[in-house]
């Protein structure tokens, strides 16, 4: 498998954490999102991607070579193809809390602030796009503290990692280069701290990536 | 079951199709999203949806109310808990990219475009909202059209009705409201024009719910 990836890409993050949860091995292929106005904007990649965006997850199947975008997506087929460990609870309702919680990140909050939303905030519409981007994720943060307080355990789902942990950490990372204060959130900043033992989550962070820029 | 619902929000729209499709009953409680400044950001209903957004689904499970808000999540739920008609091809390849169509509308357009986000940029940025809204649409739009042609039938997946189809339908509805252009999009209004014939479809519109307001 191959993976199209940006070190700082929040939705990268998610599918190299699954991959490493999963132990399935991956080559990287790094598409810098700002480079030469954005390789993902380049016709080869509109090419494997039409929504220009990262992750591509490219893979062999049936003799032939299979694209998949969008992170969730992409965990979803993942979960199917290789059940063990588990990304998602066994019961429909758990499953759906995940998928919610999940979701509450990945189109309630990421999509306001990824680079492309940014860029066209300040350079379309004159705006602040720093304040555009704390503005979201402390709105959804402060609905995602309450929402997973319900059911956390180590993990946001009782003592399981899932897909809703894996959608939160890289969006706790983008909180706080948008200078967010973390501190209302003491049950995510906490399974944060819970995810960052497990060396899967270790090896998926930015820092640890082939086309990381040293701070 | 019960859904919290607003006639014009797209989200609430794909769950109505959804418990259409599954033959499912449901009663319907209308949260108006403008009136008195939004009636999802009263303390009652953050209480049960602290994400202030609309659909939410209530019912019983193991003699408890459950509520699950995000309309994906939603969608998985009742695919797990109610089998037929599928909302999702059976094997791992068509579900993977049904559920990447899916997501391409529900975090690659829809939120950039919904009530809430206008609102800031509108009211916070002093931009130009409807500038904004038919952006995202247009760019999203093109890149669904070029992603559905891959494997579309009389729906975006060969003959049968999925997800994507019903994350698509509400979508073209509101790049209209922006004014979008949808002559570069054939395949998905010739998929829209399908969809439209099918009575679950219909049932679900804006136009044919308790809280319609006449135009």
């Amino acid at each position: 498998m191959k993976l199209y990836s940006y070190w700082r890409s929040s939705c990268s993050w998610r599918v190299r954490i699954a991959l490493n949860l999963k132990g399935l091995a991956y080559s990287y292929e790094a598409v810098h999102l700002v480079q030469d106005g954005g390789r993902q904007n380049t016709e080869a990649y509109r090419a494997l991607n039409p929504m220009r965006t990262v992750p591509t997850l490219e893979f062999e199947e049936g003799g032939l070579v299979r694209r998949l975008s969008q992170s969730l997506a992409i965990m979803e087929y993942l979960e199917e193809r290789y059940r063990t460990p588990p990304l998602l609870p066994s019961e429909p309702l758990p499953r759906a809390r995940a998928r919610m919680l999940a979701e509450m990140v990945n189109s309630g909050i990421q999509p306001l602030q990824n680079l492309s939303v940014l860029q066209f905030v300040k350079g379309e519409l004159k705006a602040d796009d720093k304040l555009f981007g704390a503005h979201w994720n402390t709105r959804g943060l402060t609905a995602l503290e309450s929402a997973v307080k319900e059911t956390a355990g180590t993990y946001c789902l009782g003592d399981q990692v899932s897909i809703a942990d894996i959608c939160l950490i890289p969006q706790l990372y983008a909180a706080r280069r948008f200078a967010v204060d973390l501190t209302p959130f003491p049950t995510l900043t906490r399974i944060e701290a819970a995810c960052s033992q497990l060396p899967a989550f270790q090896a998926a962070h930015p820092d640890r990536q082939p086309d990381a820029v040293p701070a």
